[in-house]
């Protein structure tokens, strides 16, 4: 840690917070500049209290970490990319992965048609929701339950495993038993007892960025999901929250070379929530695959037309289909099978 | 409902979409202009399903509600300022209201002291942290129901009611055993099941804006309590995200008169969380009295200096007497008992 | 300035890297950490090349400054609180002093009534447009010169001084002959040439924050005013963007105690662009009096409703009565005069 | 345009609302909603003046405009994809164009030595900046006009056109006379003066994105480029604030598909400041480049590590080269020359 003092602090002031750094584990090494004197504190700062305390002196004007405070997350501690299988579907390896379906689960005949229309055109996962976040307590809150069996119902048939959205810690148990991978959605990001029950199920968890989540909090977030003794963790970028109003949210495709530099877990996009416009998901995913994505979370709908939420921003099964043949040659040109 | 089309759409087209809109239970309203063709679609949009489906026709431009979809939470359905009676203290009265007390309960002996002083000094309800929501899950996480008992034991010695924070649904039954008002935190604004786990306890809800919550979607996370059947719901302002980075969060007091506008539920405005420095309190408390906040709910420890969270945001006894004392020409000014 | 090293460097890396640092005139300080080795280099940072640069090499891993870069801006170079007198208007001492006038000047009779209006009402500066910054080139640009003649006239009129925008380096004496302060706009703050033109005419210069400008930002741009020989900068905050589509910009208060803090200038809050209702206005001006704003500038116009620019925002001469009635209590409590 | 009343009008307050449409050169057409009562105001709003003026009715509760206010920017009035030819260098045609080059021009050397290298990769466009916008007086402000002379000299040795910031309306003149690209800098962006001074110097303008500058005004800001005919504008995104802190700004990759879609002018983008990190500089420009954009403006310095500017964004003439060879299979696989 790098503590900057005022400039007028008196030689007693100095000691005292000397002798505090010392108390809470680190070695103080001072160095006094022209306007300013400055205190390394060196020590392992993942083990010891932050010294962010220290902010609260009145002598103290900064406080600045030299570690950061991720372990099992970041690559530094584990140089080689993780992979995840789900039923013999391998996220995070050479292949490129799609997981494609309707936002919302809405009757066996939609999710059915919707899992062989994916599959026939190369999804490898199955996407839906079951309980759905939604903003206003009058909008359609998903099928639940029965959403969750229909979800079973389209694997059986298709053979494609199933990622659903979890929201409720209570739901857990539940969740995991029909679902391949549980999704903790971008409201729930720092919603660190969900992660901690979802951890808890064993399942792989895709965890979405929060709408104006730092990486660094992310990465963090991660962590609560890694030291729950769950190593299946993917991160997955679905737009944040900016100024802009001509796209729901602004998909930070930077996020992906990001999350390569800082963490061994695969990287998943998600352009229908990451845009809010079909019309800009083809572009998008492009991106997203030269970038070195590992696998993209795509909402399609049989008829998005009628779709009972985020109709705008679903994709037919022929506009999938299209997409998945233009996405072939940027598979090839980043290497991916 | 306002639709507007796209520049070339067929007779056709617009047959289907008339017909469509009328299916779902709107009467419309075509007007052909210059340069586009507007369909107004009559009906109440908090009813009637959305027409928002409606993007995702090839024809249609655009889609914009002219209803809000708040019904129990806005000052339309409900003119008059609600209140909020806590053993006898009343927030959204005449009266403006002091919640104080640590970022986290810590000990017994720092709970009792924060409480007899904060009292003392015109505080009239008590704050304090057993369940801490961290960004990592190395840091301090609380002391939980022990803390919970100790805000207990500390109303009991003071006669302060307490306010805590509620962090999973799991708690919720002990967390209001112990608390008279639950605090929803930032992170879980729009965690719904903690939204409506919190209101059916009948007590008092206290729903912090999230980091980059819009107005209008907080109103609708308001909903949530209000519609499982709980009236005492209060919001705060605790910040929100912004570039800006010479503080923690930057504290939007601009909320106050909106929320005064749109709700008729208290307001409340927390100056500690919503800058993260101990040194802006004063100010940013002068400011939300003038503009007509309810309430205040400022960190206050008998030792910022050793506090195991956000220490740099707390203020000590010494400094919050200071700041009542500070305050009491701009409650006056405000016409506030 | 502080560099923290990579974890795996040579040697032969750190030898270079300090001999860099010593060639560009600091002294280097080497702390080896448990997990990180960090380098402090001591030397004014402000008389010195910043060692960014260093951020090149590729064993280093961050550098961050101690010292800001403001000289003369700076509270610390400047203790005192800085006063600018206008036609003998103080701004900066203890009166407040409220600015006001329409968004533009449209005609002789709206410009020489407002000001009437204002001066009646307590206002003690005449503001209005004459070189109109419009987002579209298709939209009302201003009377131009035409309109600084008549902010001259109703000055003569009513003894007020003038503010006006200057949007232009090729007008800068053009406006400086007719106007007693120069207004540098948000879209223009970080137009460093504009800000030397408009010091280098002598008249003080109120510069407004840019719509996503950094408070150590906007310090940097009054720097450009105060090294070009002009020490009448004041700062103007007038709402900055954020995610928020309810008000036009949000007004950021905090800036009013950040800007107490870190400098001797005269603060500025102008709640008509920073809120872009005016519904909101009076709130935000109590507010900003509480907090300690020295000055106001507010929108006003005889015809809001027939106003060529931001109607919406502008308070009728007898809304402003109103206003600047009821700020009265407020002034008071802050121990203004 | 829409205008929405408040629940409680008058028949009178309507009454004159409807006149007061009129004789603004509309038609109106009212709706009777169940809520609410919606006028559609029928009528070209691009040759009318806006009735946003009656956001200021007190019976108005909001007024939502149908049409865009861009004429000559937008796809619909022009189809066809732009191109712009500079000395036989065609932007927005099949080939993809890389401009790069120095973020400040510093020496003969080191830009004769940089335009040499970048041609021999592959770059069709030198880039430098002579003019310098510097956040601080006390920074690097370019080395003016002497470093125009060294960009032409370049230009003469290696046949590059070159591209350079214009920042001062005064310097138009003088820059024009010396480079084949004028481009305008973020902080300029809304600097309507300079971009009408850039246009009338008939050379072709790039106009990079504002900080905070939505889609939609920055299609506005090029309006006043084409308006001042001059047909030779392209828009640069750049990267847009928001609140992650890793990277210098967030690279807003969606502006290439969404400008694809709004306008008919070339889209190029420019990954070294919109990252702030040489690092990222690769896997930006092939998302960009898979995705469609036209150009790419990448800095590049022969020896990064002793740049007197930007240091850790810019790549070396090797890094350059490895760039140039990895991007061929994604320009290949998005249909590119």
């Amino acid at each position: 840690m790098i503590i900057v003092l005022k400039p007028k602090h008196t030689p007693k002031e100095l000691t005292a917070l000397l002798k505090e750094i010392k108390r809470l584990g680190y070695k103080p090494h001072v160095m006094r500049g022209v306007a300013r004197t400055v205190i390394g504190a060196i020590g392992d700062e993942r083990s010891h209290q932050s010294l962010d305390v220290l902010r609260a002196w009145s002598q103290v004007e900064s406080v600045t970490p030299i570690q950061k405070r991720h372990k099992l997350v970041s690559r530094e501690a584990h140089p080689q990319n993780s992979t995840i299988n789900v039923r013999n579907v391998v996220i995070g390896g050479p292949e490129l992965v799609v997981m494609a379906g309707p936002c919302s689960v809405e009757s066996e005949k939609q999710i059915i048609e919707t899992a062989h229309g994916v599959k026939s055109a190369g999804a490898k996962i199955l996407r839906g929701g079951a309980f759905k976040p939604r903003t206003s307590p009058y909008e359609f809150q998903g099928l639940g339950e029965k959403g969750l069996k229909l979800l079973a119902k389209a694997r059986k048939e298709t053979g494609l495993p199933v990622i659903t959205e979890l929201l409720s810690e209570d739901h857990a148990e539940l969740v995991a038993e029909y679902a391949d991978i549980l999704q903790i959605g971008a409201r729930n990001a720092q919603n660190f007892q969900l992660l901690i029950a979802a951890a808890k199920t064993g399942r792989p968890v895709l965890l979405k960025r929060g709408l104006s989540m730092r990486i660094d909090e992310w990465l963090s977030a991660g962590e609560y999901v890694l030291s729950n003794d769950n190593a299946g963790l993917m991160f997955c970028e679905r737009g944040i929250r900016t100024f802009e109003t001509y796209t729901r949210n602004t998909l930070d495709l930077s996020a992906v070379p990001i999350l390569k530099n800082e963490t061994h877990c695969p990287v998943v996009i998600d352009p229908s929530q990451g845009t809010g416009r079909a019309d800009l998901v083809v572009a998008m995913c492009k991106g997203a695959v030269a970038m070195g994505a590992d696998a993209l979370l795509v909402e399609v709908h049989p008829d998005p037309k009628t779709a009972k939420s985020d109709s705008a921003q679903q994709l037919s099964l022929g506009a999938f289909g299209q997409l998945m043949k233009e996405l072939q040659p940027f598979a090839q040109a980043a290497g991916r099978l």
